[in-house]
């Protein structure tokens, strides 16, 4: 093993090492609770000697599990872009379907990290995860051509952003259960519904909304969701 | 000082004393990150010597800090019993008010502990804050007369309990704004968005939906809230 280990050592780069050691490091963080993946697991599943990982990261665990934490930030980060082209919800469901897709990926890692008590958890992991999440903010506000939204729209796409993360932890928690496609449909309906009850009250979300509606396709996501709710409404006819 | 806070020491019994040294503890925790409060703190606030806060809480800050969040916890629990009677938003905006309240109460503790990353967090205090967030989830069931709810209604009331909590810890973040009073009607708001939206996927949100639309006053905050977002529908025709 060690023999193959320094074989395997001397033909890899120094880059190309480190990236090899951190994807190892996602994988297995991702199937396990960091508390139970130790360097050893990390060396042995990269075929590397453990002193190998030390010297990439002398820091130890806690440093390769940061490392890691910023690899998978910046795929996450990267799952966000999106064409600024096409109606709203259409852009919504493909990033919300490369997040969901990291997240299935991801599982006890995601979940570990997102539900804190981690004994890896410190300031700055959680440094990464808020970045994270003001990127997806700044991303919905940039596809819903907002330069300075007010508090109300802040509010409200930070907490959409916060109810998508809770509801992908509460999906693992349940075993994966509704089916993942059902999953995103239902959180750009919540955008959709979020963004009308939020538009009820506040000119800048009106306007948000107004401009959104007017770029939905009839046989879309939102014409869909208005078939579907109206029904519900039937006898709350005293309602309107 | 070490004088008169004898002379309290004497004045009360054990029961009271653990309160009031909780209490206290609490009011510092509430202002201040557990980080920034010592239990020399602690004892100068409560007018007591330091080695009787040790000989009540031995373990230390980390145990007068957990048995503050225990007191927190039950405190906050008690919040969301509400008679089950009359509409259905007008139970959730009574039990958001004292919600809310509690919120602008302990601010900075209340942000500490759900925001994560404090050295005070353990698996123990993560355990009771999860314990609040189930009673949450079981007395809106309860309220919505629920006995077994399916993963769509599970996971949509589970969203909304986090999204309630993200929004506070937002509201705290963004200088308490909007007004408190707001932010609660939007939040309720929020929770009819949610169930219309989940309730058209699924037949038991449905049924619940229906239920408690058909509860509703016309004057109350659903008419109120169709009465609003009918029209940002005007020009979004094509989509009925």
């Amino acid at each position: 093993m060690t023999g193959s280990g320094t074989t395997s050592y001397r033909r890899l780069g120094v880059a190309e090492r480190r990236a090899q050691l951190i994807a190892t490091a996602l994988r297995l963080f991702a199937h396990r609770v960091p508390e139970d993946v130790s360097l050893d697991d990390v060396a042995a599943a990269a075929k590397v000697s453990r002193p190998l990982v030390y010297r990439y990261f002398p820091g130890g665990k806690q440093q390769l599990y940061e490392a890691a934490l910023r690899s998978a930030a910046d795929e996450l980060e990267l799952c966000f872009a999106e064409p600024e082209t096409g109606p709203l919800t259409g852009r919504l469901a493909a990033v919300l379907d490369r997040y969901l897709a990291f997240v299935d990926e991801h599982d006890a890692g995601f979940a570990a990290l997102l539900q804190g008590g981690s004994v890896a958890e410190t300031s700055r992991t959680g440094a990464i995860v808020d970045e994270v999440r003001r990127a997806a903010v700044a991303q919905i506000l940039k596809h819903l051509s907002v330069a300075e939204p007010g508090v109300r729209l802040r509010t409200m796409v930070r907490t959409w952003i916060t109810a998508v993360e809770a509801a992908s932890l509460i999906w693992l928690d349940e075993g994966k259960q509704p089916p993942l496609g059902e999953l995103r449909d239902w959180l750009v309906d919540h955008f959709v519904a979020l963004l009308l009850t939020t538009g009820a009250g506040d000119p800048q979300v009106a306007a948000v909304a107004r401009a959104a509606l007017a770029r939905e396709p009839a046989d879309g996501p939102v014409g869909d969701l208005a078939r579907r709710v109206l029904p519900l409404l039937e006898d709350a006819g005293h309602l309107l």
